[in-house]
């Protein structure tokens, strides 16, 4: 149920709704833009509920979802939502770059890699300390020892830091060094570990699963905006069809139709989505004119000797100029970067 | 085999080259940019006609192609071509736009939709005058007599004709009336088609079949050009996935792709990728970003009335203002529009 | 509209019914098991048309379809169709095995391996002679004289001949040497050549495209019957999915789901669906467990001199094993073999 | 690497091997047929090393792995693997069936299947109590209180229990409980959850997600088994692909390629694959015919009241015609049931 207030609703009158339904032993969620205030009831079984709401002066409508994802839908918040990373918002008419490595290596990449990604543009930095590899004998990532390479180069160079995340027990150690925590595609619907992202206030970036549909996309940022962390950061990193020509099929499309169905901001991965270099400024192109928030591209400072994903990564001075070119984009629709 | 000339090659080397290759019974393809001439035998197991072919004056290398594709491919040909349809380029600086109806369906349909598309911009009407339908109850075009009134509108508005073409038995019936014959996505494969359309000089659009590969589609595009006819501009339309919230996915990769691998030009179809006219912008601003010489967009005079697509077309305003954005992202990425 | 006639409707009122439908312009297919004569009218808008139905003595009912697919529907048609091809009953009790080489490519190859399948227990001979190519520069197939051929070793061994058919212009000179006429994946929706199989009354063996819905496989199938000719026999061949462990992936559920659905003979294609011999008997096994009316099997005499798919033939001894199998697989599943 | 030790080596001479191996710090997995002992160490850089393991007297041959998974292959075990899940064993001549309903709901709606599923011939009891559901909103499962249940059916109509675990915490807990701990779908790449299985015992059912490849399954069963955990029971359950007239497509072209690539047993689940009772007959019979060692089924007491996937589970007498039917099948190919 969502339940729209009046413009003219008080807040006393607001108050009123939320007692009455955390009386029946529901959790409300309020959302507020200029002047309209809308409170969400996720999962209501109880017809009765949408008359006794109606009864309470300054709400105009108490209404069923039409979709099975209610927190991140349209439907409950008209207008897009910024979330803050420290200074940096995205979803606002900024564009934010996030670029790195694949894996955090050694101080000394991670650090080359940092320093040019921010001098180019970028805003936060990307790097896997915990990384899940399709093999249990590949390198598998510094872990805690990643962690604090990536804490001290963003401060070094004033960097927000976005790190994946594996186990839903690691959520307290790597939301201790990260700004961000992403879920990977792997794992996107790997409910246990969205059950714990629901529980901090840290943004998550949620890449969708290489198998997975828009809507259950959105079915997974709703676990973790139903937790009570509201702040999910969506990410089109390419779907595994037929055609192999590329690692995936970037799925552009889910851009203007993440837009439409959900408030949430959206980024794209192109340098997953292609495992190419070669492709990744084509995409990256297109995933803003497409009206993505943000990209996030990986960037090496010395792709031969990458312990992974060497191929798909930018060379840091590709990379500068692909910010060149991004920025004209950006504002050819009226964006900035 | 692909037979390079040296800069300083004389015509009388060339054609002794060629006279060589005519000798042993196979059809040489030359090309010739600004300062090399490069003569392409695509078939050939003569593994000793690579050595005769060294001993002529001239020849700088006689090489196997890599691929399977030859003609249409980047090593027979490094400059992109430019196909005249009359006096309007495809796949020069300039972005070429393709608009009009699904199918063809009546004169007033068909001049109103025509007059709104040339005002906003485009060069090229379309209009299906035979429609490969699913099913046999479906309507299947008006036929010759769409075809004279594609070729009424266009002369009365100074627009080229792209129609499509689902029979070899209509090759001659429809390149008498249309600048472009276009091959559906579900006719890729057609190889009868495919060897028709080898034989006349008109420029093919060869649309993706939504069940092929990069690969395949060059092939098929080698198809036409083996069979004499190099007039071939490649149109990705979208792939069949999982995927269902879009009628299919866009493989906006395959644009940077095709680049790579083939000099031909190629053009992106938002309309038929999404099915849906609401992210139809959204895909077409991303094709040009990502590098496609033009788009084919359905463009309908009065949605609610159409006898197919209408869901996808645009409405003339839309398609308009629609327009001008691409104006915008064409000179971000240095094309004109 | 489809009519249901009452059991004890005469002769005379279902002519009345065809009448009237006739009159109004109309064209009635009648489809009669032990009791129950059903007549269909495949597209029609005129709502009156079912009252006016009603007044006639004898109808028992005149529903709508309730699918797109309708004369190839179980709705019209609850018993199952079974096709003679000759003597040999597809779609009966008994199991119908087709075998033979991809290409015809010689007398000797043909006659060897026909013989071979013959001994072991196929009644019918496959073997292309018109081959669609990725390729324009691959072996295209003997065309007339590998009809020929086909023709020579079907009489000497007494087998029917199943071969493709890939151009519309072709098929009378195909139906001329074959019993049944084969359309191949890539082909299942050119439409142009269904009509002209609908002109003919020869069985059709269609192939499902490699990534074609089973509703638009049905869509073609009715394409066929719509035209006139209601002996199709459908054949499940695998399609196309991001494993490319096999070449195509069987979808072995289309087997019971082609059964609920409709009435036609199904059988299935280890050969293309798996690309590898290794895998056939499996899926072969897998596909009479299932439910399929028969196999379509690639046996080559001489796998590795092959000029197409050797790959995937089978051993004329491998071959003779799997029948054994098979045969015990059938009467586990109460068909014969 | 694996180290093939000759038909006549000592004992003395393996343990030779072993410690040579260990003494380089690197951990050696042994496995014995009948007559050869091959020693197997997973990932191994060191060059020299298999100069040295090759002095050793009694060693036939040290060579590289062909593929990425090492445990799980061929090649390093050529006989079939027999786990045993009690007195029930899985991967031998005896087909296993696995039943139960998709979910524990009550004690009445188990007891009541279970005695059902045991008295058609079901040794395995199935039943969720962590259900992972796409939505936060839908029924979680019964969780501890739902492993009760199941200990306590399993003892009252001597079943044994598989169960899904969703978490890496979970696992004391379920193996408390289960004799095999299920991995779902939408886990398979969950390594933190995989590494854990790897530290236990009991047997883990790995079911394909389902737009993995069949070599990433079995990379994700190599997790498990480097773990130290060799009984591993890999689960075909149908993949994602652009046909959704199932839930999903049953790959059963993965049986012949599992049994080929490893020498773990494959059961194959229908009713996940197809998501609907009518197609789960076809589908378990097709699942032996190809070669499975066992089925896993969903049956359901009740299935209209079924809080989840009722429309795929079967009745409990469908179940026992099916059973019926198997057995048949089951002969036909040389197993029993």
């Amino acid at each position: 149920m969502r339940v729209v207030m009046r413009d003219d609703a008080t807040l006393k009158q607001i108050g009123q709704v939320i007692t009455l339904i955390e009386n029946k032993g529901y959790q409300p969620f309020v959302v507020k833009d200029d002047k309209v205030t809308t409170i969400c009831v996720p999962s209501i079984q109880d017809e009765k509920l949408f008359d006794e709401v109606m009864q309470i002066q300054g709400v105009k409508e108490a209404l069923p979802f039409s979709k099975p994802y209610r927190l991140v839908s349209r439907e409950f918040n008209a207008s897009d939502t910024v979330i803050d990373v420290g200074d940096v918002p995205v979803g606002g008419k900024e564009i934010v770059l996030m670029a790195g490595p694949c894996a955090v290596e050694s101080k000394e990449q991670l650090f080359t890699t940092a320093e040019s990604v921010k001098k180019a543009g970028a805003k936060i930095l990307r790097g896997g300390a915990f990384k899940p590899r399709t093999s249990p004998y590949s390198f598998q990532g510094l872990k805690e020892e990643g962690l604090k390479l990536l804490r001290e180069a963003g401060r070094e160079f004033d960097l927000k830091i976005v790190t994946e995340i594996v186990s839903p027990g690691d959520v307290e150690l790597i939301a201790g060094y990260a700004d961000i925590l992403q879920v990977g595609a792997r794992n996107m619907q790997n409910f246990s570990l969205l059950e714990q992202l629901g529980k901090i206030a840290k943004p998550v970036l949620l890449k969708r699963g290489m198998m997975c549909t828009i809507e259950e996309m959105l079915m997974s940022a709703e676990y973790i905006a139903a937790g009570g962390n509201p702040n999910v950061i969506l990410c089109e990193r390419g779907i595994r069809t037929f055609e192999r020509h590329m690692r995936n099929t970037l799925d552009i499309s889910a851009v203007p139709a993440l837009k439409e169905l959900s408030h949430l901001p959206i980024i794209v991965d192109p340098s997953h989505a292609s495992g190419n270099d070669r492709y990744v400024p084509a995409l990256a192109l297109a995933g803003i004119a497409a009206g993505a928030d943000g990209l996030i591209i990986e960037v090496h400072s010395c792709r031969e000797e990458a312990l992974c994903d060497g191929k798909q990564s930018l060379e840091p001075e590709t990379f500068a100029a692909l910010v060149e070119q991004l920025k004209r984009v950006a504002a050819a629709v009226n964006r900035k970067l």
